[in-house]
């Protein structure tokens, strides 16, 4: 087993200070004051949602954009761009997905220091995964040659959905102490955190090419793996009186769950033990639990919200949608934040 | 009157590789096949335009992306951020403005390697400036921290455009010799060839600070001025029977206009001088008409093919639109490519 090298790894001192990047935002959204006219889509106000949602004509369209973060650097060190093409699908389809919007099209967006033929083949591959399993169509991009802003490569996108006739925003308002939270596991680290991830291999100096102790297969190849989608679990759920709210645990791990209701307690008691990545990931850096589980989805990459009524039901619709391995993670209770009781954890906002 | 640094610079010596770049992008379309089934969304197929087209339900949805590109190493080194803050409204109201599309919502990706408030509030006030001009509101972002992969800021953003009742895509298919070709003047170099730009003013040891020979203000300041944008331009004559076509002029500079239409020619013998600023770079760079025009705007940001009937009333429906400077610039011909006779230059493809 590999020794922690430096105790008490986090985000922040990864070289990510997300108080700055709070504040940051802040000053950005406080200086934009200008909405348009009705004649130019009407805004529906959800703030803090997964994606952002404007009424035009009689559609309600969903709209979301996310980047691969510096995954595309670990890419880069093991050779293999696929993982990440299949990524950039996936990061903004499950923030449609967290909403109970249905994908349609996909931009992608390439900066690089200059472009190489092999990569974007690769890249186009991953891509032509994800869009299959999200069932949506690249409808354009942008292709950026920026060789003094960027080394080697930024691979973001933006996501456009819909709600099919009938179906609302599947928005968490209505979640009441009772409910029951299902998790849906991540195929692995997904796209989040490889800023500490990164930080950790090569403290550790760990070889990429060998297995993690206890784990099979090249760990560089294992940390890589494409993220799931989830576009099937939601197209199954939403729209159902029983369903409340979806969420996808992306960057800030399960504080994500607090976006959905400001004023119900999100009680985690049955949240599975994750796999051996995530632990040898907290061991190598010395990593608290608090700091893994708002960094980190933990096994969960994908949470829905549903009334206890039907529940083995709705289990089995999950199996059906490609998702037999849902279970039942925790519950709604009265009170605030996000609580994981069995590890004495507790969450209060979205932020940390 | 600076002394030209280096004779023949082009945009492939200022590490811009065109060709790698149309190869790799190539390679990455290639490998994309898959088209989700009709219940996803209609694709409406427009190869090359400005923007992707989906039929949602009964509306028609354009969706674009851009990024500001290596602009934004400008206004590090002048410190000024509001221009580019505008230019990525620009760079995207102005890909719709170019399919006669209404813009409705913009989401902005900002990465850096770490982000300042400060940067971000400016960000932000050009954002609504820009915003304010293109109608259009800002419902979504990403603030993605990098450090490894970016330094100072990538600025990208993706725009949802619309087609309000009785309004079609504006594509340049029914463009016929002897139709009219209308510039509408830029307000600078808009957002595009800064990579040369840059090169060219490290070059020539050029101080940011002080007027260029023959300018007004320092040339720090005029380089960043932002992109002018056409919304109204668009709005003013999109869905009018006498409207074949728009163009917007950014990277690729005219041949910009080959996208319109693969089997006509533009005859651009009335492109009016451009301001001494284009004349400027060029001579500072010793760089040949042919690859000036097909790297900058060259004093015209956006076209518009009008048939010839009822022009006066069409100048005279920009003027109004805000757009008094417009000018016939050139005709349609029969043939291909886009010339400039006066010039003694001529183009064949998108392309280089």
């Amino acid at each position: 087993m590999a020794e922690p090298v430096r105790d008490g790894w986090t985000y922040a001192k990864a070289g990510v200070d997300r108080a700055l990047v709070g504040r940051s935002l802040e000053r950005l959204l406080g200086a934009v004051t200008y909405r348009p006219p009705p004649s130019h889509g009407r805004l529906l106000d959800l703030p803090g949602h997964y994606a952002g949602l404007v009424r035009i004509g009689r559609e309600t369209i969903a709209v979301t954009t996310d980047t691969v973060g510096t995954k595309t650097l670990l890419a880069e060190q093991v050779g293999s761009w696929e993982e990440v093409g299949e990524d950039l699908v996936a990061v903004n389809a499950n923030d449609l997905a967290a909403i109970g919007a249905r994908p349609s099209v996909l931009v992608d967006c390439i900066s690089s220091s200059q472009p190489s033929p092999e990569v974007f083949d690769a890249i186009g591959r991953g891509l032509d995964r994800g869009l299959r399993a999200a069932g949506m169509a690249l409808i354009g991009g942008e292709t950026a040659v920026v060789p003094e802003v960027v080394r080697g490569y930024d691979l973001g996108g933006t996501a456009v959905g819909f709600f099919p006739r009938g179906r609302r925003p599947v928005t968490g308002s209505g979640i009441t102490p009772g409910d029951v939270v299902i998790g849906v596991p991540s195929s692995g680290v997904h796209a989040n955190g490889f800023t500490l991830v990164r930080r950790l291999l090569s403290a550790g100096a760990i070889d990429l090419g060998r297995p993690r102790p206890g784990g099979n297969g090249a760990v560089g190849l294992e940390l890589l793996r494409a993220s799931r989608i989830y576009t099937n679990v939601s197209e199954a759920l939403a729209g159902r009186p029983e369903t409340q709210a979806f969420a996808h645990i992306s960057g800030g791990g399960v504080r994500n769950l607090v976006r959905l209701h400001p004023k119900v307690a999100f009680v985690l008691d049955r949240w599975p033990k994750p796999s051996g990545l995530f632990a040898w990931l907290g061991e190598l850096g010395g990593i608290e639990a608090q700091e893994l589980y708002q960094t980190f989805n933990m096994g969960i990459g994908f949470v829905v919200v549903s009334r206890p009524v039907h529940i083995a039901q709705t289990l089995r619709r999950l199996a059906r949608a490609g998702a037999p391995d849902a279970t039942i993670v925790g519950r709604i209770e009265r009170g605030r934040g996000v609580r994981l009781p069995h590890l004495g954890l507790a969450y209060e906002g979205y932020a940390a």
